[in-house]
């Protein structure tokens, strides 16, 4: 199921308005297809895993990591069906479908058909996995990253401006990554007009990949830009699951305020700034106690001499 | 000799005049004899061992982590005669001691002697756990700690100066150990109107070592504490070999744009507080490129939710 989840992500950004599924089919301890949902969410990974397969498919285990689609949909088969078709012995399932048209259906009705299933396999790492579905499917809104390039103080600038370059180069070819996993990147309107950031996806293979630009402002969007007025108006954006707000201070302090940051991305550079400007600006903050107990560390890591430090919102459910 | 190190941070913060060593006396792979450098200087650690060790001394070899002195000095016996009389067969050590009135001189006597003698094993090492010492030897100034309490986005306070707590209990306690370390501890005349820090070392059993206060301040020093003008002031600063500078911004700022800060010790907390005050002010940074290759990271932990993160500054030799 892990290497299923780690698929998953390849679908990351492309996948909506469907969630970015992966999915394995194993016989005999030899993984005989492999896929994750296509660009504009079909075809679905399940097609694509059995496609692989072919009659290796009959007998074998799929493992998949969101329960398989039961309801019908114009844009293509249902998958319930692709798998008792192509004789799947066993179903292995991370999360439960929360969309409604599915819900436990799909593994209803593939038991039904005499498959074996199993469900609920490292089901937050895929839930953490297709966080964006998730949340649309929940909240209504899409999951949102707040990326910072940092100095150890915290700046992201001189005070002229000046942020070429804090991090290095593994740490920036990290975020450019993260822009090709998300749908949309966002902006405040101080960024644009000081920066004129291209916010393109600058990676060997991957510049197909760039995201819609999206600007925080009260006035027009440019070409080439969908403008929201308010952090809050993120529930509208069609087709953004997965968006990643990259500054600066003021549009931060914005999402933050709104609790509208469900991940940080800090990339911490070993170098002292001093007076410079900070990456967030007021978010509201009255006293300290409530600042503690809302931030988890999930990962980190080196990049070159850079650390990331990734943080993820903590929200009792 | 790695014990021999972690002995002598027993005496950091104490042992001034005297550099703090650490000393192991070994027979027959048992430890029979340890010493660390004592109050004010003496006994010295090679001492303490050897009367710990009484006569299983001879024969034993002895793990030291600065050369054994060999000036006479009116306050206690020559480290090299005591380490020949009490009939040691052979002396590891780290750190050739850059003192010229031994400098080499001690190791060559105990050679003399019959004494087998190696040194430089672990000498880096050793250097770093007396870097107060070697730096007054070699640059005529005690070894500086910049610590700060942070959060992920470099601030040290809100914006109304409430700055408790950010950090968590693990956290303020290893910064208690820090305290307990130095020799003095620095802060700026903002710091100790605003706060009115105690400065004091608030853990069980070392309530005896709390370091000297120090203000950085152009007016008179208030009772019970020093005062220095600048941070070059430092070179006067007798029987300092270990300062830690506590805050705030403008003080961090001073040390960092003097070039005085050897080690930054940055305890940070997992919250946002945006708007706020920063932990460094205006440090004289013109470009980003400057600020590069400055520091390396040597230590990293975490402290309950809390992380630890030391960096070096990077010297050219």
């Amino acid at each position: 199921m892990a290497a299923a989840i780690a698929l998953s992500t390849r679908g990351r950004g492309i996948s909506t308005p469907n969630p970015n599924v992966g999915c394995l089919v194993v016989r005999e301890r030899h993984v005989v297809g492999r896929g994750w949902t296509q660009r504009g969410g079909r075809p679905h990974a399940e097609a694509r895993a059995l496609e692989e397969a072919m009659e290796r498919a009959r007998g074998a285990t799929l493992y998949v990591t969101l329960e398989p689609c039961f309801h019908l949909s114009p844009r293509g088969p249902r998958c319930a069906d692709l798998i008792a078709r192509a004789g799947i012995g066993r179903v292995v399932i991370a999360l439960r479908d929360p969309d409604p048209r599915t819900d436990g259906q799909g593994a209803a009705w593939l038991r039904d058909q005499g498959i074996a299933v199993d469900m609920g396999l490292m089901a937050e790492e895929a839930a953490a996995a297709m966080a964006g579905f998730v949340l649309r499917q929940t909240l209504g809104r899409p999951h949102v990253t707040l990326k910072l390039g940092l100095s150890l103080d915290g700046r992201i600038a001189l005070a002229s401006g000046e942020s070429r370059w804090i991090t290095g180069e593994r740490a920036r070819a990290h975020a450019h990554m993260e822009r090709a996993r998300a749908d949309a990147i966002l902006v405040g309107g101080g960024t644009l007009r000081a920066d004129a950031p291209r916010l393109d996806v600058r990676l060997a293979g991957l510049d197909d990949r760039s995201p819609r630009r999206i600007l925080l402002t009260r006035g027009a969007a440019p070409p080439g830009w969908d403008a929201i007025a308010a952090p809050q108006d993120i529930v509208a954006l069609d087709r953004v699951d997965h968006l990643l707000v990259e500054g600066g201070a003021a549009a931060a302090a914005a999402f933050l305020r709104a609790d509208l940051i469900d991940r940080l991305l800090l990339y911490r550079a070993p170098i002292v700034i001093g007076a410079g400007l900070a990456g967030i600006g007021d978010i509201g903050l009255a006293d300290l106690a409530q600042a503690h107990g809302r931030w988890r560390l999930s990962d980190e890591r080196h990049l070159g001499v850079d650390r990331l430090e990734v943080y993820e919102r903590v929200r009792s459910a």
